[in-house]
């Protein structure tokens, strides 16, 4: 099958409110795509023509029940309905109940397609934290909604960043806890994590590079311990296991050699070690991924941007990045299989 | 005088061990840099044809003693000679008390013609901190052997990568002392010499963004609270000087909106907040550049690479961007006066 694999892939309408539906609407517009994938949206068709009509555009939609028996033909967007919502009193860029049920009940339907093995993989068009709130959701985001949803023992986030595949061992706690969270025993877990999920990519013992924590590694102790204490003796223990891992890598000139190729994976640290080059080689191409789900799920770095919904100035740049994203590793997890 | 102006440069040889010799002569094959500088070598006539005889290059040398008096012909390398040196036995990639000796000479000749102001600006080739240590160098780098030489009251390192200038708080100390250096005494301190600095390379009122330490800037207190205890109040005092800064911004986009030309300066709160979206940009373009002096100096943000020393391999990629970067703030210097 190789690279001939066209994998079915759900796209997550988002919450309404925001800018998510219509940047699916233009990345659909994007005809590469059907030349790689199925994609249909999973949503509602009156909220797709509410934005259509609010940027000016004009779409066709088609209304499917069973992915894998559609017709994928560019032109023609396929929808999914997840219910009927009576959208007219819904607002542009404010956080609502209603919107946030629609954004919820999409994302609900795709982790119910995933578990059934009716999708590849899903791509999410972002939802706003405040308003499945609104509606009792308990989860702080997309994230812990699929682990949840999918009794996942784990996940990873990873940023699909210009093929440089980044992972984070701590994301949102202060700098500070984030050192006291790089001990042996998180270092560890992570890499044999990550090798596990990128075996399952098809990637075959992968070349993880970890990173360090000071300036230089910490140049053999003469500003910080971290690496002797706690990284180093974490990947001896990886490489005991058999692992191909390298580091600790000085932070510095480790996302110079990654884009160069010369890693599969890297492990970084802390949130902005990994989120600073990665945004800052390419803000909007960044791409996040969860890995350790039944299914790969990709999403856009972005958040609603309520500010400008409904304005048709939002870009299809994230999303179309996004989507190919989810392509390449549903394909990858397919040929592994 | 504007743009017209072509500053007199002097390029010091560095480590006659290392690659510093064969870079310089490779980056003054360069012929747009004879169009915007006045550049001479401060060194030995010697140890550059030993260089150049290693890497197979011709070229022709002239002694010369007053720079303002000398002619700059492209293919002919204008040298002052710091000495006459034994250097039969000296040898590639070592460490070596000569070759401390040699690289010393040219950085205090350059010291002596910047305070006699016989030159505008200074770039510097890699020196062995292990080979002056051994002629009985107190200092650790070049960094210091200027402020000590020029008896200035305190120096600023600052990269400059794709025309962003980049400040760091710290450098070489471990994260969690860099974290606790951060205090709003250190932040404020730094604004105003960065203020002064950029004023006297002409930019008035330039703007500053002061880089936060935590994820997001630590979300309001959420993750961290460095922000709102230290990095704030200092930004708050520096604008009740007048002064143009903004932040503390979220360090994940800064460097994303620092390329796009956002602000004039950005000051990073740690080491490889600085080095990593910098050196992940552009590995062989970030120049590092000393500001305080009474003169410019710039320097390559490598080392003395002695395992490929002599041997032809060394590219003046980084050689040649230190000495267009002296040329910019030489100019920018001059013009301010």
């Amino acid at each position: 099958m190789g690279n001939c694999y066209k994998p079915i892939i759900a796209i997550t309408i988002g919450d309404p409110s925001g800018i998510g539906p219509e940047i699916v609407i233009k990345a659909l517009k994007e005809k590469h795509i059907y030349e790689d994938c199925r994609p249909f949206v999973i949503g509602s068709t009156a909220v797709l023509q509410r934005a259509a009509k609010a940027i000016g555009e004009e779409i066709k939609t088609a209304s499917i029940s069973t992915p894998s028996a559609a017709d994928y033909e560019f032109g023609i967007i396929n929808v999914v309905e997840t219910g009927v919502y009576d959208i007219e009193g819904l607002e542009w860029g404010k956080e609502q109940k209603l919107a946030g049920q629609i954004a919820i009940d999409a994302v609900n339907k795709s982790i119910a397609m995933g578990m059934g093995k009716e999708i590849d993989a899903v791509t999410t068009a972002p939802i706003n934290k405040v308003a499945i709130k609104m509606i009792g959701v308990k989860q702080a985001g997309h994230t812990e909604i699929y682990q949840d949803g999918t009794h996942a023992d784990y996940v990873l986030t990873m940023f699909d960043c210009l093929g440089m595949r980044v992972f984070h061992l701590s994301r949102h706690m202060s700098l500070r806890n984030a050192i006291d969270y790089a001990t042996k025993e998180h270092v560890y877990h992570d890499i044999l994590r990550i090798h596990e999920q990128l075996e399952k990519l098809g990637l075959s013992n992968p070349k993880i590079a970890v990173a360090g924590i000071n300036p230089h590694s910490g140049e053999g102790g003469l500003f910080g311990d971290e690496e002797i204490r706690e990284i180093s003796p974490a990947i001896e223990l990886a490489k005991k296991d058999g692992l191909n891992v390298v580091g600790p890598v000085p932070p510095d000139t480790l996302f110079s050699r990654g884009k160069k190729g010369e890693f599969d994976a890297i492990l970084a640290m802390y949130h902005d070690q990994g989120h600073m080059p990665c945004k800052t080689l390419d803000l909007e191409r960044s791409v996040s991924v969860t890995l350790g789900l039944p299914f790969i799920r990709c999403s856009v770095d972005h958040g609603t941007a309520f500010d400008i919904a409904g304005k048709g100035i939002a870009t299809n740049v994230s999303m179309v990045a996004a989507i190919e994203t989810t392509i390449k590793y549903a394909k990858a997890m397919h040929d592994a299989k």
